[in-house]
């Protein structure tokens, strides 16, 4: 049985029907929405009319996974508790309305994550939107055909912030973004997120760091204008795009151990949680991060599918682990660029490593190759080891996809002397004779030796 | 001193001034050509007209060596000769006239590659040409111009021979590739490869397979057609795409050890040969293979570079090794990128692995995503372990970067069921939720696992 239908569920669930066959074991989903296995990544494209139809950001419907995979996939069937004496969860469902009891053997939790809404006051009113479920998705949109708003305020900085904030730029509106950090992308060192917010102004949208949001002025319960401290922000929409946290209501009260640092669900190698037969994956879990050694919890559709598989295949009888992130992100604001791996300077910091920086600018192709972009490539690297520990891109066209070869290294606990000489691909049209990634990774050795002497 | 110009010859250089002063080490560089440290893959693009202007595909002048770095470089000088026991080299002044002897304390040879001219009758035609200098770019150019030819025939369809072809048909010339193998670009499996056949034709060239060149029909000095077994091509400009020998000469008549396989002079972990203070790095020297534990000849820029700044830390005082390589290359033949790295099939049998192979289609975005183009990714895995042994990729644009990847993973001896859980960077613009690196991976663990039961 499977509570939350989106990426960490329903990918357990169809990985488990390929070990077991429809007679061998009853597999039924309980969604809370309309949708299943949707990309929630998808919304800000779906709002900005990049991508036009809402069905094309569904992998797979309530139909197909009854017809296709033998799984009972049941939309707006909300799960309220989880009896893990009685081996049953409590469901009420959300149209036809009642509650039933439904007996479980093995217990799926991929409940994801909610938006954060801190609680300020007006947070409520009816035109402020997370962007979690393509429910919010329809939702926004549907707003921005109804009501035509002309401002609008995304607070929160992070790529859901950014990616709605140049989405809404898309659909003519005036947006201002609001962060209460000194920058945009905190996932970024502060050297490189100032250029972020370059990118994003010459967007248009207006940028305010250091300000965090106070209040909401509402009127006929909806939002008239955004507070910070220092501004008063007219708005007739406000995204809130201020992070995830783990949906871990259900988890809790059933008594299943929570992570106290990561406050998601605790799981074991092969994504079992601390009651058996009881298992989790995606945003609700969280993940051991190959870097810093410690629990994280990280919002994001790649992690819950690979948590997802191995939660599947050892529902299904095989054995499967999962064996970890290294925090590897990527998105653009129009067109920059920008990926980030490992840890940054200050995680670095944190979790006990000394360390050296390199910071280098290069192209995308051969310098002489139209087509050639700008790129900068950041290195954070152990001081004593050279270790690689982190890395973070910025740039244009072919930049960001670089990061996977800085997040194999990390995988494999490369250190930047042995990366420097690594066999990548080039041709003019691809890269220059070194590509960026060795050159960063020369000058991050530098800085090691350099140390030393 | 310095034999040679161009990547590895002059990195070294670079790199042993980095290290030591111009009153500590004097630096003498010969080269026979017009140019030094040219960029010989971009000769296609020149010949093309992608790349206007020839200065661009030269990193450094002569000139530029002399100010900037301290470097005496002297183009059209040729050595003639190495005596060991004398160390010096007997030179010969191109221009001026004459020879001299220059005596020396560490010897550097980067004395590249020559295009195989295979002792067909008619090969030193005049309008023949092969594709390894700068110098060779410029005849072919000012041929184009003066002569007008209407018909060109590619003889070879390796890396330089498809970017040749389509440089040649952007001039609008029309175009007939040779081949003697059974498809183009041998260093993919004859399944890959096919694929490329079919994208050439597309361009509106002639693919020629299995049609090994018997011998050039000229009149007047010139060759008028190219003849194959089965056919008669005409011919106004014939260009060789034959692939590239070390160009060794200099470096066996002074009795340098020549690797019996490769060809090439044999160095040791520090790019020195088997005499003492003679160096040498680039075309003109084996590489040792990472994943076939053999020694290799790969005429490649990005090697000769690396093994160039190896040599030239040992030359200034210093200690660096070279890690050998994995055989990466990368090329596009219009909007098809095509990417390789490891073995192909045949070379895993060859260097004794038992292997199972994985093919997968996948796009290089979600496939919601505008833009999103196909991209097919073929891994080669060892079949008890499930070490990847190779990969090859072709795509659309964004495709063949993703090589890098498998190139690390190569690198660090990663097995697939390791890589299929590495976390690469993800969002819609970028990848789909599981990247076809993953899929590819994903699949060929399926394949290995199938094996064992």
């Amino acid at each position: 049985m499977v509570v939350g239908g989106d990426a960490g569920g329903m990918t357990a669930a169809s990985q488990a029907r390929r070990l077991r066959g429809p007679d061998d074991l009853e597999i039924v989903a309980f969604e809370r929405g309309h949708f299943t296995s949707y990309s929630s990544c998808g919304i800000p494209y779906f709002v900005g009319d990049v991508v036009d139809d809402l069905d094309e950001l569904i992998a797979r419907s309530p139909q197909e996974f009854r017809e296709k995979h033998a799984i009972d996939a049941r939309t707006r069937h909300e799960v309220e508790e989880i009896d893990l004496d009685k081996r049953a969860v409590k469901v009420r469902d959300l149209e036809g309305g009642g509650d039933r009891w439904e007996s479980f053997d093995h217990l799926m939790i991929g409940t994801g994550a909610l938006p954060a809404r801190p609680p300020i006051p007006g947070i409520d009113a009816r035109n402020v939107f997370g962007v979690q479920t393509l429910d919010d998705g329809v939702e926004i949109k549907r707003m921005l055909a109804a009501d035509s708003p002309r401002r609008a305020v995304v607070v929160g900085a992070g790529y859901i912030g950014l990616e709605m904030a140049e989405a809404l730029v898309l659909k003519g509106l005036d947006v201002c973004v609001v962060e209460a950090a000194p920058q945009p992308m905190t996932t970024l060192d502060p050297d490189m997120g100032a250029l972020v917010a370059d990118a994003m102004r010459a967007l248009g949208i207006k940028v305010l760091v250091d300000e965090p949001v106070e209040g909401f002025e509402t009127s006929d319960g909806a939002v008239t204008a955004v507070a910070t401290k220092n501004e008063s922000l007219p708005a007739d929409l406000v995204v809130l795009g201020l992070g995830a946290r783990p949906n871990t209501g259900l988890a809790e009260a059933a008594g299943l151990e929570i992570g106290d640092a990561t406050k998601a669900v605790v799981v074991d190698q092969r994504m079992q949680t601390s009651a058996p037969g009881v298992w989790a994956a995606g945003d609700v879990t969280e993940k051991f991060h190959r870097v810093s050694r410690r629990k994280v919890a990280i919002p994001l559709g790649t992690h819950a599918n690979k948590e997802g598989r191995a939660a599947g295949i050892n529902i299904g009888g095989g054995y499967e682990t999962f064996p970890g992130v290294v925090g590897t992100a990527v998105t653009k604001v129009c067109d920059l660029e920008v990926a980030r791996t490992g840890l940054k300077e200050s995680e670095a910091a944190d979790a006990g490593f000394e360390i050296v920086t390199a910071t280098i600018d290069s192209t995308t192709r051969a310098g002489y190759f139209p087509g050639a972009a700008e790129i900068k490539t950041k290195f954070i690297a152990e001081k004593h080891s050279g270790r690689l520990l982190g890395a973070q891109i910025l740039g244009r066209e072919g930049a960001a996809k670089r990061i996977d070869v800085c997040a194999t290294a990390l995988w494999c606990e490369m250190s930047v002397d042995e990366m420097l000489n690594v066999d990548l691909s080039y041709a003019p049209p691809f890269s220059p004779l070194w590509d960026p990634v060795l050159v960063a990774a020369r000058k991050a050795w530098q800085a090691v030796e350099s140390e030393r002497t």
